[in-house]
């Protein structure tokens, strides 16, 4: 028996969930799977109902699960409360650090046919990419301490601190690597080591570890040039592997290069299978209660999750083997559609019961 | 008389700078400025020459002038010294530092007539943009201490601080308000205040400043959210003010976008009006010394140098002008010509000349 805590959220957040849960179901009768989910409050709903972003019943219920599929938090409702408090960082922050969920996977592709969504000039996206951005998710400047603000009047300072240890950047650069034995092996590793004392380290353990797998082809990017790059010609990368800080920056860029957000999943491991899986788009307050939103990468988040936490990877190859159905056959909604097609767009609902269907 | 210290440096660096010193010729002869040039060593040619990427005489020089005129710096032959004896590293901060050089301008046009060269899909750049980023040079994790190495084993760690005190971010904010009056009366703020304290500070010394320039639009991004719109719609911004390191990846987006490196100056200035102009491009290593590189980005450093520093708006103007004019006229070299064009490419030297000409 699996238990997976379910953390819907705000915004688009609860009407993808109805559709990723709808999938688990499927997919469950389908492979024999006993998978149990158990809804708790995240976000701003838990603060509406708690008090709190990050309730303690909700951390209880992650505890006792095998694995936590996230929706999506936060909205205009909260987004002047003081930052510690706010749905993002108090809900995510608050995760990572307490399952030390320090492996996040960013998968960025963008599939030729869809090409022309992508924000890039055409004869760059035509040749479509895959990027997997591997970010280091629980170390960096989000978590060094001292943090804070000190002294008065003009001379008041704010202050944040930046590290990695030995131990944690070889970590993560050992799951780049093998993700990149199983793609297309190469790997890019990103730094600012020209100016930062911490990516002088980050470079001198990539590079060390690099050593142990030598069939897989490795340089080293400024982050500048990374971001460049990126928006230059994405092709040329397979798996970036990235700071917490700078990763945060070129996944959202990637995911941006792709023009269909709504289809990118990520997960968040820790070094006990255990993972937070989620969508790379945010909670989307605009078009939240319309039915219209884009369920797949939460679907695509699910799927993830029985690969990596439950090891269901037949079941995983399952559930994309169906979602790349739904593409090829035009069952899209609106965000995937140019304005002038949007009347043939699908419902969030709809693309979920079409992708249960073929499973 | 303006004594202008000339660093024209590594790669392509030397060829563009025979261009701009033309133009400056040009320009002192028309406009009856006194106009006195003085070349220093910098950068991997000064390694070669004197053990140090910033000698000790190219420091007096730039001490006595009135403005440095920098080329670029860096190359392959350089790229394996230890970090802080790099080039552009060396050079470039220690000139930034020395000479409190907080206030960076990199403005990033797209010229809709030049909008095929953006990296940007076609509706996006059809629209153009004109983005300025001011860029604070001289604080955040740049120059922050304690920064280094301690501990051992998978122990070890390496660490950088980040810091702003309310005086750093109040002068560079006011300037960003100031520029924003000159052109279309928008500021967008960047930071990440969701996860750092520093960006808090920053957030809040930000919205004090605004208070003061009412009709100024004013809005804060995080900066993931900032580099996603930046490759969504370059044409909602006007000036970004961004702290360092955030500014040092915009900005290169900013410029890569545009599809038209070659064009782009810059401008780092103190607050006695003292600065450094140079090409936003690099030394281009692969390309240098064969009389191909384009020289307009260093010959609109000159211009930006006379507006700024020595107060010759009409001059900066003129040779804006005849800049316009060359590429209105076609008088391209190879990088701003699709590649079936590249037959009709003017040399270094000729688009300099045509520029003279026409001043
Ligand atoms: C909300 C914020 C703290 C978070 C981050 O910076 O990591 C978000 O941007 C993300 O990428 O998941
Ligand atoms: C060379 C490097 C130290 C520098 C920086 O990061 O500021 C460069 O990237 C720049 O933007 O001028």
């Amino acid at each position: 028996m699996s238990n997976i805590a379910v953390l819907a959220g705000d915004g688009i957040g609860p009407e993808v969930m109805i559709e990723a849960k709808k999938v688990l179901n499927t997919i469950a009768k389908k492979f024999k799977i006993d998978i149990n989910t158990q809804d708790y409050d995240v976000g701003g709903a838990a603060i509406d109902l708690h008090g709190n972003a990050l309730p303690e019943e909700t951390m209880k219920g992650c505890q006792q699960a095998d694995a936590i599929l996230f929706g999506s938090v936060g909205g205009p409702k909260w987004a002047n409360l003081p930052p510690t408090q706010q749905p993002e960082r108090c809900a995510l922050l608050g995760l990572r650090g307490h399952f030390d969920l320090f492996c996040n996977m960013r998968p960025a592709t963008l599939q030729p046919a869809l090409s022309s969504l992508s924000t890039l000039r055409n004869d760059i996206s035509e040749k479509g990419f895959d990027v997997l951005v591997i970010r280091e998710l629980t170390g960096d400047i989000y978590f060094g301490e001292p943090k804070g603000r000190k002294g008065e009047g003009d001379e008041e300072t704010g202050f944040d601190s930046m590290f990695y240890s030995r131990r944690e950047v070889k970590r993560i650069a050992h799951l780049a690597f093998q993700a990149a034995q199983k793609r297309n092996n190469k790997v890019t590793s990103v730094d600012k080591a020209n100016v930062l004392a911490t990516s002088q380290l980050w470079r001198q353990v990539v590079e060390e570890v690099a050593v142990e797998y030598p069939e897989v082809s490795f340089e080293h990017l400024y982050v500048d040039n990374a971001a460049m790059q990126l928006v230059r010609d994405p092709n040329q990368f397979d798996v970036m592997l990235c700071p917490n800080l700078f990763g945060d920056i070129l996944s959202d860029i990637c995911a941006m290069i792709t023009g269909s957000m709504g289809l990118l999943p990520s997960a968040s491991l820790n070094s006990d299978g255990f993972g937070m899986y989620e969508p790379a788009g945010g909670s989307a307050p605009d078009i939240a209660g319309k039915g219209i939103a884009n369920p797949i990468a939460q679907i695509l988040s699910a799927a993830l999750m029985l690969r990596y936490s439950l090891n269901q990877d037949e079941a995983a190859q399952s559930i994309e083997d169906a979602v790349t159905s739904a593409l090829d056959n035009g069952v899209l909604t609106a965000d995937l559609l140019p304005s002038n097609q949007r009347q043939n767009a699908k419902t969030t609902s709809e693309v979920g019961d079409y992708i249960c269907q073929i499973i």
